[in-house]
Formats: structure tokens, sequence, C-alpha cells
């Protein structure tokens, strides 16, 4: 997703933001977002889904509040700082909550072991960026 | 949207909050998804569109917040209280912000003036539901 | 959703579509969005969610076609007819996937009664604008 | 992205599909819904906003429309290829429409340029994946 980058520096408003921190969040939320998404049907494809209700149901919440988060901090113009702090948060929440569920069947289903380490890094990009905000 | 309610009450699991205030909620967050998609795009159709770009720009962060709060708060299992209220709250205070600014240009575009309308009465409902999470 | 109307309404750009056909497709599409994200989720809560896998991995693709499409048909501005063709057929087919495969579990599951009557009415809806696009 | 291809592999269901053309069309429709988002955006801070409306509009589209593409050929549980086959064509079709668009504001907005480059990249992964389905 090397391109997230480039329309930051083709964009025509400078923006206040480090650029690298607020990339890194673009990618991290998008990346998200299909593990989230994946793994979501994953867990439902597999013989003990019944196990996985709670964590079917968080990747479901955690991939689509990554979509809005990765598109509303990719957007420049006119940013209003108490949105976009308010959506990262949740963003950052939800990871978080979508990483801790997922590490708990890391052992049993590959797919969660992936998905959770994707959901750490879009957490930990959505800290940096609200730091940055 | 009358179905909203009937799916509430089809659910298998019971559910912890209010079920009048849950479904209004969910209502009013795809009425809003839909009433800022619409203003956005009346708005970039407007002559002085240039002078509508904070407008149009919030109206997509709202859109997009918006659709995502009404899916989660939609979900009845297994229900995660932290990540719910954080999505509701970043909801309520993208749908202030939106309708502070459709506001500000509701004498001239009725659009403005419906979407803001429908903007508080979704932060309405949001803050009703946050006050029974 | 009474709002959707009054949003094309008081939209600058007059629009080729006949009004009614084109509001009651908005409507349809976000109010199937809402049927199929809580029939998932429904199903999802049920004990016999691993005979309903089907269902809920159609209702999911349902659900996001649905919000998208009605994005799309509610935007007045500069409208393109091929594109809006291919997201209308696209929803009506998902839609009449996902009453077939509702309607399957609809003695057993109430949701899934109601679920299948949303996305008949929005299947419908899509096709009487496809006729008029 | 590197992750799309990893939750391939980890799925509990074999799939029919070549994995090397699946994951291909996942990276590049999530990848070009956020150059959309970006260049709706750079087009509204642009001066000459006004020249820019079909282009913010037709990438708003097909923003929405990868992403649920982008979701749907992820999800690898009871696929039904009928509706992901409408899917893939719409996305293909929007991304076939933005490129034009984009490609003619190439020459004075840069961000056009790279969002016309994938596009044309998310296109092509759509219609390889349209002759594997």
């Amino acid at each position: 997703m090397a391109q997230a980058m480039q329309m930051l520096e083709t964009h025509p408003w400078p923006g206040h933001v480090e650029r690298e921190t607020l990339a890194r969040c673009i990618e991290e939320c998008f990346a998200c977002a299909q593990s989230c998404t994946a793994c979501a049907d994953a867990c439902l494809g597999e013989e003990n889904v019944a196990d996985l209700r709670r964590c079917i149901r968080i990747n479901l919440d955690c991939a689509d509040v990554c979509v809005t988060t990765g598109r509303a901090v990719t957007r420049q113009t006119e940013p209003e700082t108490a949105i976009l702090r308010a959506f990262v948060e949740a963003c950052a929440e939800a990871c978080r909550a979508c990483a801790e569920e997922c590490e708990r069947h890391a052992t049993h289903h590959e797919h969660c072991r992936v998905c959770a380490e994707a959901c750490r890094r879009c957490e930990d990009a959505c800290r940096a960026l609200l730091g940055s905000l």
C-alpha cells in the first residue's frame, strides 16, 4: 500500500500531522480491516464455530471501525480534530479488544494469531497518531 | 425501518439494553448515514462548492461512523460494552459537529437544514443509548 | 427514513430518474443493510450456528453491497449510469440469493423470515430502479 | 498488506480459486479504496474543485465498491459464485470509469495520476479474478 504516502505527498493541503505517523495509521487501518474480515470468516468456517462467537463478533466490529477510521484519517481537507480523535480512540479500543480475543485462540487457530498481530500493529499506529493529533 | 425492532425481538439473545432506546439509535444511525451521504453530494453540486468544503468533509466522516455504529449496535451476540461505548461516543461527536456545520448553511441550503435535523436526532439517540449501556 | 425523499427534493441537480422509484431503492437498501447485519448476528447467536454458515456469509455480503448501493444511488451529482447499473444489479443479485437462503430457515428462525422479506423488498426496489436508469 | 495471503493460507476451507490471483484482488481492492478516498478529498481541497465534481463523485462510488468487493472476496466460507461475480464486475466497472476520469486530470493533479494507477491495477486484478471464478 505504498500509495498511501504518495497520496499524502500530492495532496494540496499541507497537513499538521507528521506524515510517517499518519501513513502508518492509514495503512494499518486498512490492513486490519482486511485481516479482521478474514478472521471472522475463517472462524465461521471452523468446526468449533460455536466457541468462536465472541471472536467473530469483535472481528466484525473491528473491521468496520478500521474502514471508517482509515478513511477519516486519509482525508486532509478541513480536518476536525475532535472527530478524528474520537474515531482513532474508538479504533484503538476495538483493536485492543480484538487482539486480546484473537490471542486467546492463537495456539489453536493460526488465522487468529495472524489477525492478533495485525490488530496490535493497528492499535499501536492509532495510539502513535493520537500522540500527534 | 420498522424491521429494526422486529430484528431485535426475534434475536436469540435477550440483550441488556432497553429495546426502544436501542432500536431508535439503530434507526437514526442508518437514517443519518443516508442524509450525510446525500448532503455531501448536494453540497458538491452547489455553485458555491468551494465554501462548502468543510461541510462535505464532515458529512463524509459522519456518514461512515454512522454506518459503523448502526451496524455495531445492531449486533446483540456477545456484546463488548467498552467497544460499543467508544463507537457510540465517536458517532455522537461526529453528529454534533456535522449538525453544527450544517446549521451554518441551513438558511441558504435546504439540504443542510434537513441533514442538520437528522444529525441532531442521531446525536440524541446516541446519547440516550450511552445512558443505558 | 422520510428524509431520503426530502434530500432528493432539496438537491441542486434535477436528476433524470423518477423520484419515487429512487427514494424507494435508497430506503430499501439501507433497511436491508440493517436487517442483513442483524440476521447474520442472530444466526451467529443460534444454537445451530454451524448449520447457518451459508446464511451468515451471504448476509454479510448482502449488508455490504446494500450500503454501497444505497450510498451510490443517493448521490445525484454527475451520475455515471454504467457504474450505477452495475451496482444496482449486484445488489439485486445479492438480495435475491440472501432472500432464498433466509427463506430456507424462515420456519425455524423468525429473524430469517423478517430478513427474507427485507431482501425481497430491496430486490424489487433495485429491479424497479434498473428499469428507469 | 502481506497478511492477506497469510489469512488465505490459514483459512480452514481450501478454496477453489488460485490463491495468488485472489490475494492480488484483495490487496488491490483495499489499496484502491484508500487511494480513491484520498483522491476525492484532495480534489475537494483543490482551487478548481468545481471542475472536479465528476472526479470526486466517481472516486466516492469507487471507494465504496472497492471496500465491499475486497471484503466479499476475502470471505472463503460458503462462497456463492453468482454474488461474487456480480461484485467483482461492478468493481472492475467502477475502477475503469474512475481511472478514465482521473487520467483526464493527471497532468494537472498528481494525486489523480497516482489514483488512476491504483484504479487500473485494481481493474486488472478484478478481471484476472473474474477469469478464475
